[in-house]
C-alpha cells in the first residue's frame, strides 16, 4: 500500500540502506515545465545540516528516470531516485533482538514476518520522506495559485525553539514540536462527499509520515470548549469569505475558499541518547539501552516541507477528481 | 467518492431528505451470523432522544436488500437500507441563498454547481452516518475479539457533561465535545506501510465524518512538550508489551499489540438559536439569520458509536488486507 | 469487488431471489437530466418477452433512491433499485449438490464456503446486469455525442437469427450468438497507458458480464492472418482518419477518433431442456439432470443493450479520467 | 493509471529511448526467495535475436533497487529497473508529423499535448513491457503450483510457424500470430464477483500489452456455434473435474480447478518495410512512408512469456484478495 491518490497517483519505495530510494508520480498532466534542480530547493529545506539535526548527509540529487524531456512533464509517470551513499549498517544489527522504544523495530519484524530490512530502519525510515518531498514539487505546481506554507511554531512545548533545542543537546534527549500548515488561495470546492473530503485526504497523507502524533484543522482541539455562536465563521461576501476562521477554511469536509489552517504535532525524535529500558528477545529479559547512531535532536526541524509536500500531494489529486467529475465550474 | 476501503468496501448514499438512505458492504466475508436485529443495538446508540440531541425521531430500522440468507452473510454485497420518514424539508428553503455559517450550505451549492439536494442539508447530513454506524455492526465481527469502545469525555470544555449540556440548552447555544477511543486486544501488525498506516485508515475514516476538527493519537498534542526519553514506551515482555503507552499502541505506523487509544474533537453544533450574522447570496448584502429546524444541541453525545464504526471499518480493512498479503503469521 | 471505476464509479448488488437488485453510481457529474422514465426504454431492451426468452416476467421499474432532484444529478451518488417480484425459488432447491453443469453453482458454493444464495444463481445470476444497464444510461448522457450501438449479429452460428432461435426451440436446447458493438463519433485519446487503455477498460466490464466468451476488437482474430501492410490502417487526414479500419478505432490502447468497432461471443444458454450428465455430491455418484426453471433459449438476444452499457460505462470512467489529468486540450 | 492491482499491485514505468525502465511490485509478501538472476530466465524468453525479430539489442540486466533482502523479498515494495542502452532516437523523428499506421504516433501526440516522449514510441514501446515480465517472475511465486504456460500457436494464418516467418521476412513485410496460454492445476475458486470475474482480471492485464486484439477462453468464439448440451462440461468427481472444457476451466467468472485456457490474437507488426501512405500533419498532404528502425517480423513470438506474465500477476491478486476475504476455506 506504498501509492497514495486516486488520479494523481504517488508511489514510495526504498530502504534507508538499500541501493536508492525513489518515488513514481503518475497521473501527472504533460507540459508541466520541471527539472532536476527544481527539486532541490525543497529537498534541501528536509536535508540535516543545521543544529538539532542528524549527521547522516546525504546529496540527495534525485536522478530522472522517466516522464520528463526537454524540460517538462510528458504525461507518463514521472520517476525520481537518489542513490543512498552514507550509510553505516553496523549500527543497527542489536535492534533485531532489542528493539528500540518508540521504534519500528518491533512491529516491522513481527509485520514481515522477520524478512525486513531493519537496517536504518529499513522502509519505515524517515529518509522515504525524500520521495514525498521530491513528488511535492510537482504537486505544487498543479496547486497552481495556491500558496502552501508550513512551519515550526513551537518545539519542546516553547516557543523559542532555538533554545528548546539546545536545552535538548545539552541533555543528550530529544524533543518534538508542532508545525502549523496554511494555505494561501486555495481553490474553491475541494474535497469529494463522503469519504475523500479534504480533511480525509490530507489526514491520510500526513499520517503516512512517521513521527505525527495528531493533526487539527482550524480551531482544533480548543473548538469543544467553544459555543456554537463563536466557532460558527459568518459569511460576508459572495466569493465565501468569512469573517472568523474557526473552520480552517473547510466546511461540510470541502473548501470554501478562506485561508486553510492545520497544526500537527510531532513526537521527540525516539532514537534518544539518554540511556532507555526495553526487551531483549533472544534473552527474554529487560535490558538498557543506549541508541548511538546518528540522529536528529528534533526531528520536527526538517518536517515543514514534508508536510508542505504531503498537502500539496493531496491537494493535487482532490483538483484532478474535481475537475474530472465536475469540469470547469460557473458558480 | 463514496467508498472506503480496498478490500473491506464500505460505500455509502442517500440525502437527509430523499427517499431513503443506506449503506454496501462489499468484500465481506461470508457466514458471519447477522440478522436485522443486530443491528438496532448500535444504531440506538447513535439515535436522539435524549437532553441534547434534534427532536427528529426517525425509527432507523434497517432493511437487508441483500447479502444475506439465513441469517449469516453471503459473500455477496451487504446493502442496508432506511427509509426517510421525519422530513420536514420547507425548514430547509431559505439556506440555498443565505447559507449557514459552519454549514455545507455554501460549498455543497458551489461544488454541486447548484443541483445539491440541499434539503437537511442533503448528502452532507449527519444522517448519512447511519450507514456508517451499520457497516460498523459488521467490521467488529471482524475484528473478532478486540474491544472497540468510544465515549464522550468531556463537552463544551468541562467533564461534567450532564452539566454543560444543561447550561448550553439555557443559553440556547450549542456546545462541542472530545471523544475518546480505545481499542483493548487489538490485531498485532495492523497497518501497510508507507500509504496506508494504521494512523492513515482511522484517520481518514474518522474526518469523513461531520463535525470532526481534530484527532490525536496516545499522547497526541502533549508529546511536543515531552523529551524523547520520557515519551518512549519501553518494551517489557516478548509480545510488545510497554511500561507506559504514550504511542497509543502504534509504532511506525502499525499496531504493537498495546491498547490502541486516540482522541477525536467534535465542534459545536453549527445550527444553534442564537442570531448569526451571514451573508445573503441572493440580496448581495449582510443578514441575520437564526438557525429554526431540529437540531443537536451537542452532537458529540451521538458520536461514540460512530466513532467505534468508523475504527472499526478501518480494522476490518486493514485485518483483510494483512491477512491476504501474510496469510497466518507464526512470529 | 462489486465496484467499477476509478472516477465515475458503478457499485452493483443483490441477488436473483433476494428482496431487490441495485445499482449504485458515484463520481456522477450533477446536472444530468433524468428522471426514472428515462430508464426503461434501455432497461425493456433488456427484459425478456420475445422468442427464445425466459417466461420470468419482472416489471424491472427503477426506484431512484438517491442522487436525484427535480429531474438532475446532484452530484451525491445516485441509487436505484428494483424489486424481485416474480421468484420461483424452490425450483433450485437440488442444485447446492448437483450443480447445473456450465453455472456458477459449483464454484459459488465452494467461493463463498458454503453460505452463498443460490437460489436462481443468487449473486451470479444474469438478472444482476439489470444494474448494468441502469447504469448505462447515465453513463451514455456522459459519452456525449458518441453514439454506442450494438446488435445480435449471429447466433447458433447463422446469420438468419429467427431461424437459428426456432430450430433451437424446436430441439429444446439453447444457442450462443456474436454482438457487434460500434461507438461512432467516439472522443478522441480515451485510454490511459499503461494499464487503464481503452481494451483493458471496456473488456474488464465485458467480461463482468456472464456467458461472454470472447471480445475482439476490429479485424479481431482474422489479424493473425494478416500481413502489416494489410492490417494497417493509413491516416487519410488531420483529424486522424483512417482509409480503413482494422484497429477498431484504437492504436496503442487509445481511441484514434475513427469509428471504434468490437465483437464479444456469447456462449449457449447452460441451462438447457436437453438432460444432460452432471455428478451428485451428496452420493458421490455420476447423475443426469434436465434443467426445469424458466430461461433463455438464446441469452445473447437480450444483451446488446448490456454490452451497450458496459460499453459507455468504461468510456465515462476513461472521460472523466482524461478530463481530470487532461483538462480541455488545443491539440 | 500506470498500476494493475488491489492487493498485489504492479506499477510500470519508463520510456524506450529514456534511461531506464522498470517496476514496482507492491503487496507482495516477504520471505520469498528471489535473486537477480532468478529474472533473467524469463527476460531472455522476451529478448530478440532469434529469426524474426528485432536487431536492437538490450542487456536487459535487472538492478534491484528495493524489497530484497539476502535473497528474500522483505515484504517492502520490490523495485527493478534496467537501463536502455542501445538507443538510435533519430530513427524517430520524422513521427512526429508524419505518423506510422498502427502505431501509436498520432494518439500519444493528441493525448499528451504534443509533450509525449515520441522516440522509440516512448512509454508505449513494447519495451515498457520488460517490467511486466520482471513482475510475472515474482507472480509466478505466488500462484504456487499452478504452471502457467504459454506457447505460439499460429502465425501468419499458418501453424508452420518458421514457414511463415521466412516467407514474411523475404516479402519484408510483417505478420501476427495467436498465442494460447494455460494453466495447469490452477487454484481453485479464483475471481471475485461482479467486477473482478477472474476473466476481467486477465483481460485487463493482457489488453495492456500493445499489439493484442482479442482474447476468447476455452471454446471461445466457436462456442456461438454450439449448442447448451453440447458446451456444458459435465461435472465428473466431487473436486469439480469436468468431462470436457469448453469453459476453460472458468465458471460464473470463477475458477472451477479444471485447466485454464485461453487464447490471444496478436497483430502484424506495426513496422513493416512495405511502403505505406499517410497524412503528413505538417505539410497537410498525404505522403508515403517506409519504416526504417530495427524490428521484429512477428512480435508475436516475444509474447508468450509477457502472456503468462500478465497471466501471473492477474492470479497473484486475485489469490491474495481470495485469502484476504476467504482465508483458508475448508470447502
Amino acid at each position: 500500500m506504498n501509492s497514495f491518490g486516486i488520479v494523481f497517483r504517488v508511489t514510495l519505495f526504498g530502504e534507508s540502506h538499500g541501493p536508492a530510494i525513489g518515488v513514481i508520480i503518475d497521473g501527472c498532466p504533460p507540459g508541466i515545465t520541471i527539472k532536476s534542480d527544481d527539486f532541490m530547493a525543497d529537498l534541501r529545506r528536509r536535508q540535516s545540516g543545521s543544529i538539532g539535526t542528524t549527521t547522516r548527509q546525504e546529496p540527495d540529487l534525485p536522478e530522472i528516470l522517466s516522464g520528463v524531456l526537454d524540460g517538462a512533464t510528458t504525461g507518463a509517470p514521472v520517476t525520481l531516485i537518489t542513490r543512498n551513499s552514507d550509510k553505516i549498517s553496523s549500527d543497527y544489527d542489536e535492534f533485531k533482538n532489542v528493539p528500540r522504544p518508540g521504534h519500528a523495530d518491533f512491529v516491522s519484524r513481527v509485520k514481515h514476518s522477520g524478512f525486513a530490512d531493519m537496517r536504518g530502519s529499513g522502509h519505515f525510515s524517515g529518509r522515504i520522506t525524500w520521495g514525498v518531498v521530491a513528488a511535492g514539487v510537482l504537486a505544487k505546481k498543479i496547486t497552481g495559485s495556491a500558496d502552501v506554507s508550513a512551519k515550526l511554531i513551537s518545539a519542546g512545548g516553547s516557543d523559542d525553539i532555538e533554545k528548546a533545542i539546545n536545552e535538548a543537546i545539552a541533555s543528550n534527549d530529544t524533543i518534538g514540536g508542532i508545525i502549523e500548515c496554511r494555505v494561501k488561495n486555495p481553490p474553491l470546492a475541494l474535497g469529494e462527499p463522503f469519504f475523500y473530503s479534504f480533511k480525509s485526504a490530507v489526514s491520510h497523507m500526513i499520517f503516512s509520515i512517521p513521527a505525527i502524533k495528531g493533526i487539527e484543522f482550524g480551531s482544533g482541539f480548543a473548538s469543544a470548549a467553544m459555543k456554537g455562536s463563536e466557532h460558527n465563521d459568518p459569511f460576508i461576501n459572495s466569493n465565501g469569505k468569512t469573517a472568523s476562521n474557526n473552520s480552517g477554511g473547510i466546511n461540510g469536509g470541502i473548501t470554501n475558499g478562506n485561508e486553510i489552517i492545520f497544526r500537527i504535532v510531532v513526537k521527540p525524535t525516539s532514537s534518544t541518547g539518554v540511556e532507555q529500558k526495553t526487551f531483549n528477545f533472544k534473552t527474554g529479559e529487560m535490558t538498557s539501552l543506549k541508541v548511538k547512531g546518528r540522529h536528529d535532536t528534533c526531528i520536527a526541524l526538517r518536517m515543514p516541507v514534508i508536510v508542505e509536500a504531503a498537502t500539496a500531494i493531496a491537494m493535487a489529486d482532490l483538483i484532478l477528481i474535481d475537475r474530472g467529475i465536475h469540469g470547469q465550474r460557473n458558480v
